[in-house]
């Protein structure tokens, strides 16, 4: 961390300062130039608080120069984290493909699509029990019972599933589900990120609307320091001013989170753009990018879909796009590197 | 709601389309332009699915007519919702002051800053023991201890208390609270506004960093869905690409969403700038604009505060804004017609 | 287009409003609802101007219904436009690349790398000689000396050029430029787009940082207005609040403007990410969505580049890319469908 | 400036860089921790460039330690700068209005509004007569004549003028104009600027749509490096994810900018807000937070302006805000200190 000081700095607050810093186990190198004093701070710099240092009358500034999050650095974890479900692995190479329908609707519909995905080289399944609508008047899913129809639906395909928790009182009905999502709006519901550590599931983890990549490592940051460690990344779009999709493909994600962390990335086009037509174009993108997994919306009715019909792929259109996508994958390899 | 369709519609699929929307109550009037068909819907189309209508083959577009929210709106309720807490009126004129620290940190601290800034003219006290921080490595409040607390220091200084609730399985802790906060970053966790719903206490509920004017409402109508109709908006600033101020502070929130909803707004500017010096200006610029109320940060001594000191004002500093805010105040009754 | 009225509107005002619009040219299908009525206007809309509209005392809304644009709009025009320059045809399948360095700095470092792209595989040649850079103080370009310059080097190598316009007073100097880029920050100078309407060359239109499709489409249309039909739509990294890139590739963009426009559409990955080690990532990912072109930096010593060195690839690394874009070239073309 | 290296450089590179920074002048103070090596450099770093430092092997990150802007900057010129345009004083206290439509029509037109807006107490006329439209099918005023028109009518009135330009092909036209102003669109075309650093008239210069205080500062600096110093900061409004307001209004650019910099600022809440309603509340907003002037449209006839309409005022209504301006300013002195 870097400490900006104003010019000609009160020399008793200067000490108070350093002591103060000093008694936080903090080194301290000065660096004096003709108008502005610098001090540079040597140790764990992550737990001092940067907004009492800017507060301070002969602080003029405060620049952070390491990551404030650790267990999600790729710097101090080099080797990526590969996530098992069931048979699939996530992560370290390879693209594995969620697959299945925005909402779960009646076991009828989520079985059909279940098997459907399968058949077409899915490796997990998806489907919304709790929806986090932006209505009260609109559907908001089929809650407990929606988890249930999912499993049973899962199993019977041979797919583990992964679905989305929207308040930590629900998670005793997760009990058989394979994978936990946090939506969007979640990213920064801190109890339920502090909970979830504490399960031993993976965590899907998406990130906000308005969200930076530290933001999303400092959410992952947050389970990982409660023990649970599995933690998936997904961009789903970011708000941007363009209005013509539903949010904004952030592919560039891909390589930076990488960069960034060792966890694993997942793209999820069909949220991202909010059109079916756009959803092949953007998943080849992203293999070619190097993501590490896809989740992609499949419901066997688009147009009778009980939410976000617009933007899901009919079966054979799935189909076609996995057999894309399989091709690809050698090559996004290559991009990869 | 207004559904434009494609270019030559297949008539079999308008007639599905059009007796679909009828079973739903919904009346219909076509108007047949040389290129492009337009259906008019007539009756209570806020139950209609738009994703739903958007992915028929036939349909191009869906444009709203009339906006989505109902109980929030002030087309349907013209008169000014005032909420008391105690002694104080919030909405219908005149400007509530809300102060306190950003977080409790002992039981000195608390009933120092309550007395200081009754004192001063402030109506209500804020301070929070539930601490959203983007790192879980950050102070995290004094939780339920710090709302016993609170709540001592505001009955021993005569004010009514205001402090953020984060999670639902808490909220028997705020028993003795007076107004319960909903956070920027929980606007849209959308079980715990259902829970508000049921609560008769007054809610504070934030506009989250990149949300609309419509989304906040939305979220108000979730909660006075379930019955609570005491809601107050509060603008705490919103993401732009400006970086040397914390947020931006959307000053037009105040006449806009007076024009929009009968609900009372309040305006926290120290969380907006994220510097005490830029909080006066933006204070006045408040009342100017016409709101209902401020949310100000103040601490007994901001270089020591635990968090977000930067941004509070000293005790002295906030009295001296208090008189200069109720100078403005007849004034902004003008600015208000 | 459609107008909607407020409740119960005056009878004179809609009287006079209905005559205004038959007056234009455009005829009136009137919805009357339950609470509000909706007036479909029929015929050339384009040019009714909606500020009117919507200030009259009557009208509550007005929305669009058609896109504003015309001679950009694949509605109207639906085969790609293939743009050739030299041998090279940009549009309607395989995907052209732009490469060369930020700016021309010497005739020997652009000659190097002139003749080190095209060995390489590069379509055509880029290098800024008139340079937007946000600070009076950095390097400005070369000028006029630096186009000679560029051209000479493109003659050499066998290679068509592409600079940057950023005045219409100096259009004279591009006589032997091939294809005249407009930049992010001209996209809506319309003086400058106006003037190379009665151009007969190429343009290059860049994205603006923070505009819409639908804002690019329009100054598109100001140069296809005034003749010049040449028109390449390029995005280049829009601004977001994320700050670890530059900016953010908005890789939708290449579905979404072929959807919405005949016109080509080029990649630019180098000024999107700012940071070398994406680039090639980010340039599969835009093969992959099916893109028409790609402009790439590339730099003989990018260490010691006079502008933007951190986003330029180095020879190798491009001669890399460049075969890894080649392979992707066949499977882009089904993403494309 | 702050160069953090990457961990164990490599010691040739090292003193490469060294001897590169030394070669410019530049002091260097190391400070060595135990995993990260910082360069604090000292002084003129502002040629130094940032790009090239970051492109180097060793190096991890830059960070500035001072503005790169220095002419606009209020640390080097602590007092306001007043800006003289006839009789009025823009800047070091007080508020200056400016007034008039967004586009000159007609002689009548601007002549009436003219005198209107000087009865109700303007202090300058403003009107457009290069329109910069987004569609080139709209009205793109009035240009040469439209400035003879604005000038006749400021002089009959005895009002100075202040227009647009848009292009410097233009700028001899602009002979009899008193302020001139460049759009928001304009904002960072460079050679636009450089130009106006040559003329001895004030310049009005408004803030891009999506930039940063920073950036406004940039260009300003543009402008006085070439010998103008002579510049009004405008704020007009940022894009924001809002779409019930046009643009929104950021009130905090007064205080900020006025801490930042000694250039007077305007604000101009008529564009900002795009609807004639808001403007009351917004001016007198801006004037509490202590803005050294306002720029609001006002029509004669608002239904019938030929641009922009939406947001403009009556002359009865801006009547009765400036009264009300007026009444505030002895209380905007006490905000602004």
């Amino acid at each position: 961390m870097i400490v900006i000081l104003k010019e000609n700095p009160d020399r008793k607050q200067l000490d108070f300062l350093i002591s103060w810093l000093e008694k936080q186990q903090i080194g301290i190198h000065v660096s004096e130039g003709t108008h502005q004093t610098v001090l540079g701070l040597v140790g764990d710099a992550s737990r001092v608080d940067i907004d009492m240092l800017k507060q301070m009358d002969i602080v003029e500034d405060v620049k952070r120069v390491q990551e404030p999050f650790k267990k999600a650095n790729r710097k101090f974890h080099p080797f990526d984290t590969v996530i098992k479900v069931g048979d699939c692995r996530i992560g370290g190479g390879g693209v594995a493909i969620i697959a299945g329908p925005c909402s779960v609707e009646s076991q009828e519909q989520i079985t059909l699509v279940a098997k459907g995905v399968k058949k077409a080289g899915a490796d997990l399944l998806r489907g919304g029990a709790f929806k986090p609508r932006s209505s009260p008047y609109s559907f908001q899913g089929l809650r407990g019972e929606g988890i249930k129809t999912l499993v049973a639906a899962g199993r019977e395909a041979g797919l583990p599933v992964v679905t989305e928790i929207m308040d930590l009182s629900n998670i005793d009905l997760f009990a058989e589900v394979d994978v936990i999502q946090v939506g969007a709006r979640n990213m920064q519901n801190f109890e339920l990120l502090k909970e979830l550590g504490h399960s031993r599931k993976p965590i899907l983890l998406k990130r906000g609307l308005a969200n930076t990549y530290e933001e999303l490592l400092m959410s992952a940051e947050y389970i990982m320091v409660s023990g649970n460690e599995n933690i998936m990344l997904c961009e789903r779009g970011i708000r941007t001013f363009e209005t013509y999709t539903r949010n904004t493909l952030d592919i560039t994600a891909v390589p930076a989170l990488q960069a960034m962390s060792h966890l694993p990335i997942v793209i999820d086009p069909s949220h991202a753009a909010g059109k079916a037509s756009f959803v092949p174009s953007l998943s080849l993108a992203a293999v070619a990018a190097g993501t590490d997994a896809l989740m992609i919306e499949v419901h066997n009715d688009p147009a009778r879909a009980l939410s976000d019909g617009a933007q899901s792929l009919t079966i054979p259109a799935f189909e076609k796009l996995t057999s894309q996508i399989r091709k690809l994958e050698s090559i996004a390899e290559i991009g990869r590197n």
